[in-house]
Order: C-alpha cells, then sequence, then structure tokens
C-alpha cells in the first residue's frame, strides 16, 4: 500500500492549447473536435504519431495488482438505446493457422472511458489526455449498503465528506470512483441495465452536486462508477457527464472489482483507448496498491 | 530508473488448467479455446466476470511513463491482405448532444497484441491471460541501425547475446522487445508495410531461432515489435509466432517510442485487450523508468 503524488500535474487543456496539441499531431484541428469522423478516415495524415517525450512523477512501489475491468463482449449489458458489441470470427487455427475475430461496437461498450469530448465539443478525445492523468491515486467511495435497496442511489456531496472525515482530504490528482456493487447484477445482465415498465433505467451514478464539488473543490484527473453511466439510470440532463466531462475530467464506467480495493491507498493505472479522435472506448484499468 | 522483479511467477498455464480456468469463467471451454465465436455470441452465460483476486509481485517506485502505443485508425497501415479500420460517426456533440463512434476492425490492428490464443488452439486468449504477466522488465533490443539498409533485418540469437554482453543476463519475467525504427515509416503508410512488386511485405522481425532461445532458454512473459509483424516480412511460415504464442508468451506488435526506451531497467506495463475469447487487440502499453 502507498500513497504516492503525481509531482507534476498537467493543468486542464484550454481550447487555444487543444488546437495547439492537435496541429502538432498533424491532425485537422476543425476534424477532431468536431468528432467530424469522415473526414478523418479519408485524410492520411494522422497516421504518423510523433515521439513522445515521457511524463515525470513519482509512482509506487507496488506490491499487488487487481484487474479493474470486465471481460466484455456481444453479452455484456449496454446503456438503453445502444446497439450491443457483435463479433465475427474471420478465420481458426483448425481451419486456417491462425485464429482471429472481427469487432464492432459502439466506443461505450464494456468497461470503458468517456472522453472530455465525448459531452464537449471542445474537449479532448480519448487519444490526446495526458498519459500522467492515467496514473493516478484512486480514492473509493461506497454506497454499495444504500444502493442494495434503493437502485436510484447516487453518491451525493455528502458522500465525499464523509469519506473525507474518515480518510482526510481527497488526495491532489485522484480518480475518483463509485462503489455500488452493481457488478453482481451481471450474472442477469437486465439486471443491469435494470428497465422500469416505462423504460427507464434504474442504477446509481454520481449526483450533479457530487460532480461539481469534485470538478470544482477538488482536485482530481478523472470519476468512475461501476454501471452503466456517470449520471444514475433515471437521469434526463446527464448533469454529472456535463459536469466532469467539460471539466476536462475523464470517466470511466463499469469498472470492475472496486469492492476489494481500500478507500484509500490504493492507485489506479488506465490504459485507455488510443484509437484516432475517440470520444472514448474499452480501457483496461488496474489497481495497484 | 529501477530494475523491478516479478516475485511471483505465474506459470505458463498448461491445457488442463487452462480449461479449468475457462470453466471457472463460467464459459463454455471449449467454445472458447477453439475460437468458435458464434456459439459465445450466442451464450448469455460469459457475462459476469468473477471478483478477481490481486496478483502480489514488487514492481516500482517509478519517476517516468513514455507511452508505447500509436495513435491509430483506419488509415494504420495493417498486414498485407487485412482490413483497415471502419470508423463511423455516430452522434456529434452538435447534433446529439454527445460524441461517439461504432469501431469495426480486426483484432491485429494498432498497437495490439497477439494472444497465444491467435496461433495455438490450446493456448489462452488475451482475457484470460494472467495480469501479472502484464507488468515486467522491458528489455529493448536495438537492430535500427541494421534496419536502415536492410528492410528485412531479424533479430537473431547473436543480438540476444550480444545484448547480455553489454547488459547481463535478461531478467526474469522480461518482456523483450525488439527496435527496428521502422515507425519512422508511418508518416508513409505504404512503406510501412512495404510490398515488393510481387506482394511480398519487407520489414524487420524476429529469426525464429531468436524466438526459440527466449522461450526456451530464457525467463519471459512475451516479446514485442515496433512493426506489423513478430516475424519479419517476407516469412512464409511465421515460425516466430508459432514459437512464442504455443509457447505461451504473448506478443505486442507496432510498438511505439521504444527508440527513446534504455536497453535495460524499464518496465513495461500493458494494458491489453479484455473482450471475450480475444486472439489479440488493441492494446495500451506504457514504459515505466
Amino acid at each position: 500500500m502507498c500513497s504516492p503524488e503525481i509531482m507534476v500535474r498537467v493543468a486542464d487543456v484550454s481550447r487555444r492549447n487543444f488546437l495547439k496539441q492537435t496541429a502538432a499531431l498533424g491532425v485537422a484541428a476543425g476534424a477532431v473536435h468536431l468528432g467530424a469522423f469522415g473526414s478523418l478516415a479519408q485524410n492520411a495524415t494522422p497516421v504518423a504519431t510523433p515521439v513522445s517525450g515521457p511524463a515525470t512523477f513519482s509512482f509506487g512501489p507496488f506490491t499487488q495488482v487487481t484487474d479493474l475491468t470486465h471481460v466484455w463482449g456481444p453479452d455484456f449489458p449496454v446503456f438503453a438505446g445502444a446497439t450491443s458489441a457483435v463479433f465475427e470470427n474471420l478465420a481458426t487455427v483448425d481451419s486456417g493457422g491462425y485464429y482471429n475475430n472481427l469487432l464492432t461496437y459502439e466506443e461505450h461498450t464494456g468497461t470503458h472511458m468517456d472522453a472530455p469530448a465525448h459531452f464537449d465539443a471542445d474537449g479532448l478525445t480519448a487519444d490526446l489526455l495526458p498519459i500522467a492523468n492515467f496514473f493516478a491515486p484512486l480514492v473509493v467511495i461506497n454506497i454499495a449498503a444504500r444502493a442494495e435497496t434503493d437502485p436510484d442511489a447516487q453518491g451525493t456531496p455528502d458522500d465525499i465528506t464523509a469519506w473525507e472525515a474518515t480518510n482526510g482530504p481527497i488526495p491532489a490528482g485522484s480518480f475518483v470512483a463509485l462503489y455500488s456493487g452493481w457488478e453482481s447484477r451481471l450474472s442477469a445482465p437486465a439486471t443491469f441495465v435494470n428497465l422500469d415498465d416505462a423504460g427507464v433505467q434504474h442504477y446509481p451514478g454520481w449526483h450533479g452536486e457530487a460532480a461539481a464539488l469534485l470538478v470544482n473543490e477538488r482536485d482530481i484527473v478523472g470519476a468512475g462508477v461501476d454501471t452503466l453511466s456517470l449520471d444514475y439510470g433515471p437521469s434526463a440532463d446527464f448533469i454529472s457527464h456535463l459536469t466532469f466531462l467539460p471539466g476536462g475530467k475523464y470517466g470511466i464506467e463499469n469498472l470492475a472489482n472496486l469492492g476489494t480495493i481500500p478507500a484509500l491507498g490504493a492507485s489506479i493505472i488506465v490504459g485507455g483507448p488510443k484509437h484516432i479522435a475517440a470520444s472514448g472506448g474499452p480501457t483496461r484499468a488496474y489497481a495497484v496498491t
């Protein structure tokens, strides 16, 4: 167990800096920040990745790693209205000498990242996020007892201040995860989406006021949930998405195994997606202590 | 800089253990190890991921991280005969309130993992690989000078023994990467695949005898290249794939930035794909020192 500190903080990227960064990558800025994908697909320019200099920080040492990532695929539940992944086998070792599949899926499937660009036309896409933000102290706020009886339970400012009363201030540069115990429902996927008769989803998420507290009054790099959405199921206004992401923070949804992670003292390592102009995508995340 | 040691080694998984592990995941064993994808897609069982216990090791501390991952997409070069990725924009912030894309690609695209199952019907798929093997000492063997004049340059047993003469024995549990400098060609993708008039690819890779040396006479978790294939371009027999993968090692192809990593002293963190029954897939990899 350790309490790492990120020594060099990468400031939130202003629109001006974003455009500079995008230009430095040789990518047409407008095409990326507007998510106009067609023009990118026809543009041979963005293939070259410049050599990246290292980010400097102090991290570790560690003695344990826990996988925060679910196995996902065509049967993994998706946000109501989204399309499930489709996997097509192209070859097997027995039939073709090697085994290979064609994957088709919406970016927001499985344990996945929401990049700022997912809800902010001026926000960074996942491929452009600073990697220093992918190595962070991991704070786990546990609302599982409440979620057991209330599928619409939300992580509130009171939950944050109660956590801090026990554990001290949220460490600078933290990734803050909300644990609701929801993954126990993955054995019956329909109960994970949990639609009512009117087609409204019911599962826990971050309250908008908690998102505002974390973005405006704490120093975080991102926020996570073990459910399908940063916002709780019935949300009609996506207020938590609209607070975290335009606030320059990334999200991770459908996190696994948070119930085994200490409230304070672990760190997260985020293997985020790096396809071009990513609004997000499947992400490998580890907790290390 | 540091020389981490993985304290707990995960032994290569025998077929018997593989079937046990697969059964423990609630996945039909035959369906996975044969790569028979259709039956999985119709099977609601594999959704639930069991709570994973942590893996125990000693890793770090670190002060720098370098991204070993290329930005990839429809324009990123693919192995001759494979199909390029297709990205379709589904919504933008301006048009729909949020930005989201549909991705379609073969698993072996971009900076990506080859799981043992890619060339071994009894091998582990990427989603089942032990995560302890994703945190490893990183050895970089540099053949860039030779590759500059010979596009068919291979990493040979002599390159390995020359590396060891300078740096000492390859540390136990290492990931061994071959650096050829090939990524400079990504600005002109056709030169990265480098087909000759007969349609044969020309780029560097591991010599089969080097693969055999690493698998049989050293203790490695995996091997990497900065080109499209573990085998050099003209290979007709895929001998290096057929040595590393059935040997229980994973591969990573199209690695970035290896030229900035010391020959010895860095470690790799591998954010491998975790979709079900993965033969491999896009992978986020970091070098930490």
